[in-house]
This record gives structure tokens, sequence and C-alpha cells, in this order.
């Protein structure tokens, strides 16, 4: 904020002609709430218009749990992702309302009725069997976030005929992402065919100069067909980048 | 396509129940013009809903000269992108029409008058003045493809001042698209303020352990607010993804 | 398919010129079963002449069962490559009529006698001791395939003499697949004396600067001798491609 | 060779059972002439039934005519790869049978007649008019080599109809080389769709992080399809495998 | 030293101008006790003004206790960093003075009571929750080496009013240490805001393209704000950098 | 900042309690110049202390122009680093006032006399020749920013007692810059002999596996010495955070 | 072998003017033990006056069983190295006489008493404790061969002191081995200070940017003082290649 | 030097009983010119017993002169490795006793007659004929240093024939260098058939995947053969080293 602006609205507020209310909201969206270890973001819902969600990796049960209990106090939905299964099960315990999916390692306590807040439907696509659980995070987070949300799985470029067999199902989105290991051929090919935006998600599938899904990620950022990319297995961050151009 | 509904489907013409016409339209979108050298993608118009643009890096004056012939005579509208200003003059004095920008380094044999066909405004932002050549190519496509397209330029995280100094222009946007180099900080601190979608595009700018915009691309990959992330310099995939969402 | 060809197959069709069945013939090899978790390709062996096989990694013992299952129903024989020992037992229990070898980590259901449709002999070398296992999925997928299959171990650079005093075997094969980890320069040293196609296939055998195979595979495609590359580990890719030659 | 044998066939020659032509042949295609930089290999005609190429990287003028002479001197014909324009006019103007092609970089002193040597079809794919400078080197050394050979160039996967749209010439090679840059997708696309082997050349068109065709070279060696991989730019190298296949 | 020099002092001992103490000086500091498989650098107090500290990883219980042994035989305090929780037990079962931290995997055996030698604050940052493990090896060493020092934890850039809102804090320090993953762009945000040096601590934290930490730490290399750069997860060497300064 | 801060100071303000002046204050150090391409930061000096500096690279003339003039108007001084030879003497001609050095590339409008803020000395250090300009650029630098500076050339490893004969002038700095390429050990050495903060750049001197200097810069990473690092031929970057550290 | 040289010696053989032992010789070194998975290169005692040893990764008990019974029979010692404690436990119960030692993790079956062969010391360096399993294994493959051996560890470059106070023993060396990890400096200063060979071996000593070792090879590789390298922790290539240095 | 031999040897020179020569010699091989941007070290032929060579990259003309005269005036020959051809002009006007030779980019002022002081013979061996300018490095070097030096160029494994065909060559030799490119094989395979050290220098020839010389330094690295490795087109520091084991 410059100097002039910020000069104004102070002196608009100490002359009466801005309210304190008004001149707050230009800072808006600003709350969280401390738990030392961790600065729960309840301002986010005001500033981006989706609620904070726990990256589970690397904390502890005790670390989440407060997460968690400072989330529903407040109101919150949760999900959590990247929770291993022991981790999973400890945190069923605690939270009885809560559930864990294996598959897509999440866990989350839910309201029993999702509001559909997307405009369209976000599709979930994978290339092979083994990328599932990558696509499992994206279609359970978009689920979370209220988009309608379908799943086609296995429809690698090996044999295109699997997803040339499936166009219905692919045009009637309206954002698609597509987990891919290996070489990450298949969102190229999807978005030759499509005209809405997909989104790349490069999984760790793969062995040997898969170098962990580097070259699926490397293949989708230089893809001839215009593909927005995220990190390696990161199933999320597809998702949640899907909802905010959902709900556009 | 599977073998049943292909199955019905050929039945059906056989039969009369299905016409030619529809029946083409399964296969619809397929049409281009072959050059020997290119194969020009005038069906993608119908596939995707945005006409094919040309990628001029490793094209000879010829090869581009034939493509630009052949989109012109289908009654496109021409953009070039990556087009040295030697090449670029060239263009300009066979084809009178068409206008050189040597700051994007786009050729473009455009209508006077744009048709705005996206629902909000492209935001196009740049970390530092370096970047700014890789935002202007992004400018320039947004503005071909109908977005209303505005720049904030050189607000990067070193006077993070300049860009909460501008947070208007900021909130404005529907779509925004934040070209940065060197640390590739900037997308991450944009995503967290606001709740739109925000691509990043690295630059190749920097020295030394920026390996030529690896560094910002991978910084961008890893971001901790949900970054969709293009190649390295790549102003136009940003832009032409930007125009995907930005007509939903 | 263009426009044109498209458009008179369909009026062929309509107008009965053309068959359902030589139209559809157009489209053929493009059945596969749909498992939801997999869709398996059935039509593989139509398109290319060889049946799936199933790459066991990342897979769990449910969508094995459930692929073999598809494939036996459908009059196939089994091939599973990367299968550890434990799921290879239990595929054992589920499928007694299966063997599971733990060299090749290959679980197969196979009828017993081998049909030898290649034309002359496949070859698998390996440069040292440590390199068998990905030699033996290499042999086990060729005979898999049906090929006469012949294998020499343990002829690496540091004593070329066992591969000269071994030229016979060499000389006779009519696809060689050579498995090499390190410095991976045997391929170069048989391609160089040998006038049928070699097949390198780089392993993670070595520590240090060997990079799980990296710098034997960079090795084998910077030949000097005209060697094709596989990823590093894939001895079964390799007999499939062997298998490809071998029946031309 | 091993001290037994070895003994076997020096006893041979001892006693008169073994013919020195005989025992020449066991050591046979070991000429070479030693022009002191280089000793130009004649005998690989004998060993692998292709003659020597010239890879005219990295060597000067002098050194490229005095293998040229060492060749002709010995009835063969000549290839030489990777020479620069002034290079080839200067060999042109020393070789006046000579030939030299700008657009493969390859210099030529042929007869006049091919041969046709190999079986059947050669056909040499480009994924986009920037990679024809490759594929150019592929197909100039098949046609070198005596095979047939065809061309489908700018055919990738962005707009897969073009390839789809082609089939017919797809199908009715022996060998397919596919040359492509950026993500490298469109080998693993063919080879999901014939069942002869396909030759992946990845290219160094691109930029940014296709890291001068690294990418693409990943995701063939990648590829869930089995594609055989070479070299970044190595068009020779593929056409010179594909000539070894060929004539099985 | 140059032959001159030495030559003066030599020469200086012998005609008892310089004496025997003084030359001795000269090469002060140079004292060590050698227990074989280590060489306890008692003199680096001297030379450097701080003592030595045992970094823990990939020693034995034995050779750690043979250095815990040493250094307080010659009145040192001890500090013993990467202590493995067992082995840590370990070593407090042997030196029942010592204490073992297992948030920060450190040993120590300290005076009850700090000497506050450093002239400022020492603040330690981190941007998320996972990345405290570093955080607290910087922030246990800096106390050990008498630092006055303060922890602000979970301020990242995806929530930057976080950070914004503890400027208080920041303010106040003298030196600052930033440990952050992921995109590792915090260290650049608040050297942009303050005129102390920052410290920039990448953390393995993260997955996928963050390649266990190098993302982080090239981001922090390429810092446009100016930021001094550690090791991957080194948060001794921080704190023992940010001591050497905090006492200037 | 917090809400309830932000609260609290906008009340004060509407209750007279707070001036507009205090208020302002809180968000000091925010003032920059628009010229469109860049947004000069004149709240540098406010925030951190120390004035902006132009960094060179990718910038036009017409920029830098722009630049110099908007810093001149305001008062600064100027100092332009990575100015190529042909554009320094250009900025010559335009600000007659200014200079340019050809050994650091750095542009200069300076007053003619330095006054000395700096509390000690700030030494250059480095290995070889070759990596003069790098010292040089952080010598002129370091100068700038009103430190005593001294230099010490070519004292690399490969002959120690270089370095050793000239510990005198080690020992007095306060504040050590190493610039090394190559093995990039020299600052590892440096800093175990004194103890003062050592700064280590690497510099892209060296060929081969030196990578353009990344060996170095990995090395001084893993130094065991406690050596804190810039990237590679930073030499700005160290003086001016020596100057942070030298000023304290 | 040129083709005249072979002619000329098999019609000598033919002739009787070379008799076949002779001709033998021409060929000699060349016997090797097949155990199919293992040729036992007996041969190369003769080629190159050293005979094998048995690298133990990667290979089974079974494997290695076979190779030290061919060895045995062979009448040669045995000297296996990277055998694992469990390894070494079975190879004892199964060879009496044979010895294993943990730290170098190499198993041995030798005569009582060392021949020393070599004509002068070879001496193993470690730059840290960390470091002496990969030291001990050059020590003891040294002393296996033959060579007065000593040792000398922990004189790192953060304490160079250390290894200034043990000049008598360095330089009392024929040849040097320097095991170091992290930076990998010591090599450097070493070889800067003797005028015999010195040999690095990088470890993989470290963490964050050692990269296992990486960063300590490369640094050796940019040695400003001419150091010969091998791979990382080969401390058994180290002390081979010590040896046929040591006894020219 | 630890503290009580220092005192003892300045008490001795303090009580007469050791003289100050003997202490100096203590000390020995310390001296420099200072040229201030070079630091020549004149003493190295006293410490290692070759005197110093001058790395011309990197350095103007000017500073080599200087270096030149200095070393004239000591009365030491000159090499200079890495002139460029015209550096290397400019240096003949200067010193014209010197001598440039443009394959080696070396410039020289030698005394007419070599003295041979090595003891046997080094043989530079080359892959390729694009190899020669580094194996011309290494053979200049060579001869510079006293050693009887041969060459055996363009014996690759593409055809191994041409190098078994001079294994009288290769077994005279007392050390060997061997410089190769592409995938860096030769090494390894020359040291499978001798006994005397073999020094590999990876060679920049190549393209693509050789990542200038990267692949070719990393297969020698993993030689399965006991090569020691230098830095990519090291030829001078492979012949420096030989020289170190050539005159033991």
């Amino acid at each position: 904020m410059m100097n002039e602006k910020l000069l104004k609205l102070l002196t608009g507020v100490q002359n009466g002609t801005v309210s304190v209310e008004s001149a707050m909201k230009s800072f808006g969206g600003l709350a969280y709430e401390d738990l030392h270890h961790t600065k729960v973001d309840h301002g986010r819902k005001i500033r981006k218009g989706l609620q904070e969600v726990v990256f589970g990796e690397g904390k502890t049960l005790g670390q989440i749990s407060d997460i968690v209990t400072s989330m529903s106090a407040n109101g919150d939905e949760v999900l959590a992702t990247r929770i291993d299964a022991s981790l999973g099960e400890a945190l069923c315990r605690s939270f009885p309302l809560g559930r864990y999916d294996d598959l897509s390692r999440c866990f989350m306590v839910m309201k029993k009725k999702r509001r559909i807040t997307g405009k369209g439907i976000v599709l979930v696509v994978s290339a092979g069997t083994s990328d599932i659980p990558v696509a499992e995070e994206a279609y359970v987070t978009s689920v979370f976030f209220g988009n309608r949300t379908e799943k086609l799985y296995d429809v690698g470029v090996a044999g295109i005929h699997r997803l040339l067999g499936n166009m219905e199902v692919v045009k009637k989105a309206r954002v698609i992402i597509v987990a891919a290991g290996m070489e990450g051929a298949l969102p190229s090919v999807v978005a030759g065919m499509v005209g809405v935006p997909v989104i790349g998600v490069p999984t760790s599938v793969g062995y040997g100069a898969s170098f962990g899904g580097l070259t699926a990620m490397l293949a989708m950022l230089n893809s001839c067909s215009t593909v927005s990319v995220f990190n390696i297995d990161n199933g999320f961050g597809a998702a949640y980048y899907a909802t905010l151009i959902n709900r556009l």
C-alpha cells in the first residue's frame, strides 16, 4: 500500500469520513489462531473463499490433533491429507466424527451433505492403475470442496482406444485433472482433444529413469498442448486449483 | 471408442437411423491442411474453441510463410510467437497487414477490433524489470484471444510493499499470470492473497544457480499456496490457459 | 483419420458398399475389459500381435488377481513382472496353475508347451553376476513370447576374453539383449562385433556415481556402436522388443 | 576365446587340420587403414555387414577429406553426417562426385542407383515441423543403406487426428522411426498402435525445461508402450539400427 | 608464512629478541587430542573463540563417548547434534549430567547457567510446522553459544499476514535465522523487510520436486533480497554463524 | 498485522490518541517511484538502512537510464552492477559524473568522499587470478557501502603457504569474503583459521565438471567449517551482506 | 591384432617356425572358470599381475561361496569387499580359514604372512571420523596386496593444523589415498604439499547438498592440485590402484 | 605441526641446537612471488619436484605475460595451457623464444633439449579422432615434464580390433592415459588388459546425452577395471599425474 493511499485512509479515519469497519476491511482476512507450533489460518476463507486444509506429512499426531480441534472449534470442516494409516486410526479414535480413507490417505471431518458449489463437473483421469492413489487424493479433495466429480481410470496412451472410447465422459467435464506417471504423456493427449483447462499431476509411479516422477513432470511442462502442471503426487493441489476454476 | 458403440454407430448408419452428418460429428474437429512440412490444424477451433498459434522457434521463414498463408486463406487471424527481429521484419515485408512487436517477439496479422470474449480481467504481473519480455508475450497472447488484460510490473518480494500498494489491481482480476525468475517466490505470495487461479511462469532471468529458470520453476511447483506452473519463459502457454479459464 | 476418408467410409456403410464388418476392421483391435481400476487391453493381441503383460509394481494383490482372472477368462496366458516374493506366493495360492520365479520376480500362468514363433535365437547377455536378475526378467519374457532364448552371463569388459571366448554363442543370435550396470560399456563392445540388433538394458547395479543405473543408461545412449536403449532394469521391455524384431 | 579353443585352433593349424584361411576367418573382419589421426574401419562391412559412416562433428576438413579418400579408394560409398554448410561446400569442391544436403547436414558420395536390400518399408515420423532436420538425417541414412523409406511429418499429439488420419502409411511400415522433441510423447502413442519395432529419437527441439532434449529422451525411456531409444538428435543411429532390423 | 618472515622469526628466537612464547603464539591455537579415530580440536576455542561441537551422524556410540570424555576432561561443555533417540538415551546413561532433546536431536552436557555473550537477540523463524526440528537445532545451538534467542514458527508466505502480524518480534532481532522447505521463499520476504543479516536454512520438508530440500536451497541462493545460505537442514551451522555475527 | 492490533491502531487514529504520523510510521519505509517498467524502491533506505542498487543484467539502456535518473533525483548515489563495457560507455556519456570500472563491470555515480560507516575491515580474498572479476565486484560494492576494504588475491589451496604467509592481513579483518571457483575449498580453510564470519562466493571459474560454478557452490554449502554461501559469481550480494554485518 | 600380423602368426604356426606355446602366449592371460552365474577371471593374475577380488554387493551367499571355492581351488587368497555382517558370518562358518572385518566390511581368506611387494609406504588418510569405514576398506585392500600401509585419520581442513602436525607421516609415503566426504577439500590440500601421487576417494559422508558424496567427488575432480579420483566410497579401487603404482 | 614439536623446534633454535637453516627447511618450499593479481608459486619445484604450469583460461594477456616473465626470470621453462590462438600469437610476439601449438592449445618457452627424467614410457591413447586435442594437451605436457611419450589414436570400442592390433604399443607403456568422449568405455577395456596404472580423461566430445563429457566421466568413475579419473578435457592434469607416477 503506497504512502499516499495509506495517508488518505488514516486521515479519513481521523476525520471520520472513513469508518473503522471500512478501514478494517482494507486489511481483511488476516485472522489466525496461534498454537505456537502452528498458526491456523482462519482468515483464508475470507481471503481466498476456501478454507485451510491440513497437510499431514511431517506433522506429529499431537500437532494435527491441535489443528483439527482449532478448526472444528471455528466451525470448519476438516480435510487432512498425507495421513499414514496408523495416524489415521489414531485420529479416528480422537475424533469419532472423522473418517479415514486409506486409498487417498485422507482424514476428514465432514458434514453429511455436500453443498455443490462448483458450476460444472471436475473429471479425474488416471493413466494407469498405479496412479490411482494420487487420483483419489484429487477426487476426495474435489468432493470436499463442493464439486460434482467423476473418475476415469487406466486410460493411458499405451492403449489410447480406452480414452477414445470414453470421450463422452471427457467431453462433459468443465475442468479435467490428469494423473500420470512414467512418460506423463496423457495430459497432452487429453488437452489436444478438449477446450477446457487440463491440470496435469505427475505421479511418482515408475522406476529407473522416471526419477520418482521427475520425468513425467518435465514431460507435462513441455506439453505441446497447453497443460498446467503441479508438483509430483500433488493430487490435493490439482483439485484445490480445479475448485478455484470451477467456481468462476 | 469401444467396439459396441462403434458397432451401434455403424449399424445405425447402415440402417439409416443415424445420419452420416451425425456420425461425422462424433469424429468432428479433425480437419487439417497438409503442407508436408506442417499439418496446419484448422480443426482446433472446432475441437478446442481456440485457433492454432504458430510457434516460431526452429521454423524457417519459408515454413512460417506457408503456415501464415494457409491460416489467412482459412480466414483465421495469425499470432506467431518466438520470432526473432530479422524474421519479424521479413514477415512484415511478405504480409503487409502484419505487425511485429519486438518486446514480446510476436508477429501478428489481426483484425482491427478485438472482440472481448473473456468474462473478466486477465492480469499479467512481473516480479522484475527483466521478466518483462516474458510477461509481454503473455500480454499480447491474452489480448489476441479476446481478454481484457492489465499489467503490473516489477513488484517482486524484495520490496513487497510494491505489491501490497497495488492490491486493488490484483483484487479485480479473474485470472492472474505471474512471471518471475530468480527464486520465483512471487506467485506463492500472490496466490496466498487472492481467491482466483494464479498461473506461475518461471523466467530464465537470473544467473549462476538459477540454471536458466530451473530454480524458479521448481520453486513454483513447490508452492505452499497452490499455483499452476508452465514451462520456463512460456508466456504464451500461460495466456492461452488463462483464456481457457476466463471464457468459462 | 481424415474427414474425406471417414466420410467415404460412413457413406459406404450407408450405401451398403462397405460392410459393417469391414468398417469395424478399420477400427479393429480396440476391445478392452473395464475392471474400473484397470482397463484390460484384450485388443492388444489384435493391434500388436502380442498379448498384454501385467506390470506388477504399485498394484495391490486384489488388482492383480482381478487382471489375472480377466486374462485367463479371455483365454490368455499370464505373465506378471515385478512381483515381490510375498505377492508371488499369494498369487500361487490363488491360481494353482501359476508359477513364481524368484530370480526374475515373475509370476506366470502358462501352457505347458511353448510354441516357438520367433525366427531365430534371442541371446541374453549380462556384464556381471549382479545383473542376473534383470537378465532373467528378459530371459523369462523372451521364452514366454515364443523365442528360442539363450544366456551368456558375467562377460563384462574388465575381462573381455570371457566375451571373446564365447563369440560362437554371440554370432548365432538374431537379436542380442545386453544387461549391464556400472559403466555400461558391454553393449557397445558387443555391437561393435556383430551385425544384428543389440538392445542395451542398463541395470541399477553399482554404487556412488552409478546413480542407480543412470550412468550405465547414459553410456549406452552415447554408444559409438549403435545400440538401442531401454529404461534402467527394464528386462521385460527389452525382451518384448526383441520379440517384435525376432518375428519379422 | 578360451585357452582350450585357442589351443585346439592353433594345434589344428600346426597339424594342418585347420587351414590358415579358416583360422583367419575366426578372427575375420579386423582390417583397418591407419591414417594416424583416424583408423578407418574397412573391416566393419565384414563384421557387421554395413560399411562405416563418417561422424563429422569435431573433425577438421583435412581429417574428413583423408577419410573420404580412404573409403573411396576402398571402393566404398561415403556418408558423412553432422557436416556444417561451409564444410559441406568445401567437400563438394574436393570431391566433385559428392553431394551436400543442407536439411539433413549430410555429405554423400553415392552410386546413382540404390540397391534395395531392406525387406520392408522404414517409415520416418516427426512430431513437429522443427524436428524435421533430425528426421531427415534418419531419412537420408535409411536411403543410403538400401531401405525403401517413407516420411510422415508434423503429426504430434497436440492434434492426434493428424496421426490417426494417416494410419495406412503407418500400418504399412516394417520399422518406424519417430523423432520428437518437447514432451516426446509421440513414440509411445505410435507404439501403442502397431506391432512392429518403433525407434524413438528425442530431439533437442524445445526450450526451458526441455533441457536440450533431455525431457523427451527420458519420456521415451519411460514409455509404457515399449519403444527403443537413441541419443538426442541421433537420427543417424536410429536409421542404422532400423537397417539392422529391416534386413533380418 | 613467507620465507623472510619465518627467517626473521627464527633468527629472532635464536638471537633472543623473540621469546619462545611469543613465537609459539604466532602458531597458536593448534592443540588437539589424538583419539586415533578422532583428533579433538581443543585449539578451536583459541583460534575461533568458540569450542568444537560434535557432529553425531555417522559416528558410533564408542566414538562419541570418547569425544565427550575428552571434551569434559578439557573442561568444555558438550553439544552433540544429529543424535538419534536410541543413541541419545545411551549417552544419557553414560553421562548422567547430560540431557537429550528429541525435537532438535541434540545431546548436551551444559553448565546450569548460560552466560549471555551475544550482543543482541537471535531470532529463529520457521516457515511451517514441519520445519520445526531444524529450527530447534538452530535454537538449541544458539542458546548453547550464549545468545538470547527467540522463536517465531509457522509464518510462511501462504498466509503472509502471520508474518506481518509479528513484525515487532522480527524488528527486535540482531540476527535472523529462517528455516523453510518447499519453495523456500520466506527468507527473501523477511530480508526484504529488515536491515539485519538474515540466514536462510533450507529444510528437507516437502515432496516430489522439492528433491529433499534442493529446491528450497536453490531458491534461497537466488534470493533477490540478499540472504546467506547454509546446507539443507543445517540448523547448527546457521546458529553457529549467527553466534559469530552476534558477538561482533 | 493481526486484527486486534490493527483495530486498536485505527481506533486510536479515530479517537485522536494515535497521530496519523505515528500510524504512518507503523507502515513506514514503503515509498517507491513507479517508472512502469520498474518500481524504484526509495523506501529501502528506511526499511533496511541501505539504498537500492541497480542489477544491470537483462535491463536495457533506456531502463537503466530511467532508474539512474530517478535515484539521482532522489539524492541517492548510484551503483549499477553487471554492466557490459558498451553499456557502461553509453551510461558514462549520459551521466558525465558517472564512472565505469571494467574489471568489476560496475557503473557508479558517487560522491567524491566515502564516509566510512562500517566498524571494521572487510577483506576480499580470491583463490585464483581468474576469480578476480567476482572479487572486484565485491570490493567495489563494499567500498560503495562505506567499509574499509582490503584485498588478498590468488591464495588458493594448491599452494596454501601463500595464505599462511598472509595471516596478518586475514587476522585483522572483521568480515571476510572468499571468492573461489573449481573445487571451492578456500573458504573452508580460511574459516577454520579465524573467528569472524566468512562469506563464500563460488565463481564460475573452471571447466568440465565445475558446471559453471555449481561444484564450488556445493562444496561451500558442505563446508565442515561453517561458511555462509551466496549464488555463483554474486560478489555484490556477498559485499552487501558483509555491510549488514560490519555495521552491527 | 591386424590381419597381416595374425596371418604371419598363423602361417608361422603352420610352418612350424612359431611354436604353439609361443602363439598361445600372444593370447595369454585369458583363462577363466565358468560357474555360469560367474566367470572367475583366473587369468587376471597373468594379465595384470594382481589376482581378482570379489565385489560382494548384489551377490548371493551361494554365488560368493562358489567363487571363494573356485579361487581357493586355484590356490588364490580371497578378498571379498562390501560384505554385510550377516553374510560375513555365514562365510566364516563355510570357510573356517576366513576372517570377517566389520569396520571395512571385508571377508578374507589369507595366508598368515604378507609378502611385502610394494616398494614404499601407502598412506591412507581420512578427513573425518565418519570417513573411516571407506578408509579401512582401502587399508585392508592395500595390506592384502602386499603394501606397507599406514593410517592418518580425522585431519580435515576445518582444523588444518592436525594435518600440518603430521607432515612427517605424510612426507614418508610413496602413494597417498585420501578419503573425504562433505566438501572433499582435503585431497587438494594434501596434493599441494607433496610430490607423490594422491588418490582422492570421495565418501558418502554428509547430508543435504552432499548428495551422497557427489559434491565431494565433483570437488576432487575440480582440484587445482592434480588429484586422481575414484567413485564414491570406492576404497577398494583406490588401494588397488595404489598397488599398481607402488610396485612400479 | 603440534605444539610440542613446534616448542621443541623453537627451543632448539633458541638453544642453538637447531640451526636456522635446518628450521627453515622444516617449513621449506614456501617461496612465491607476489604479482598482486597472481602469487607465482616458485616453491612448488621444491615442495612437489615439478614446477608450476600456467592455466591460461580466464587470464588476460597482461596477467599471463607477467607470469611468464616472472617464471623466466626465475630460470624456469614455461608451459601455458588453454591458450586461444589469438592469445598464443600475442605471446609469441612478446616472447620470441616461445612457441604456440594450436592442436593442444599450449604456449611453451622450452629449452631445446628435453632431459628424460621419467623411468618408462607414457602412452597417450584416444578413443576417437575428435578426442585428439585433449590427447595432445596430455602429450605436450608429458613431453614437457621429461617423459618418453607415445601416441595411439582412434582405437575406440566400436572397432576393438584396432586396439587389439596395437597391443605391443600398449604393453610397453609404464603409465597409460586414455582420452575418450561419448560413452567413455575405452579406459575400462584398456585397464582390463594391462597391469600398469591407467588414467582416464573424459572428453567433451559427443552431443545430446553426453552432456559435455559428463557421461564419459561418470562411466569412467564406475569402471569395473580400476581406472583413475580426471576432470573433463583435463589432458594437462592426467599428464602431470602420469609424471608423478613415472618418476617413482
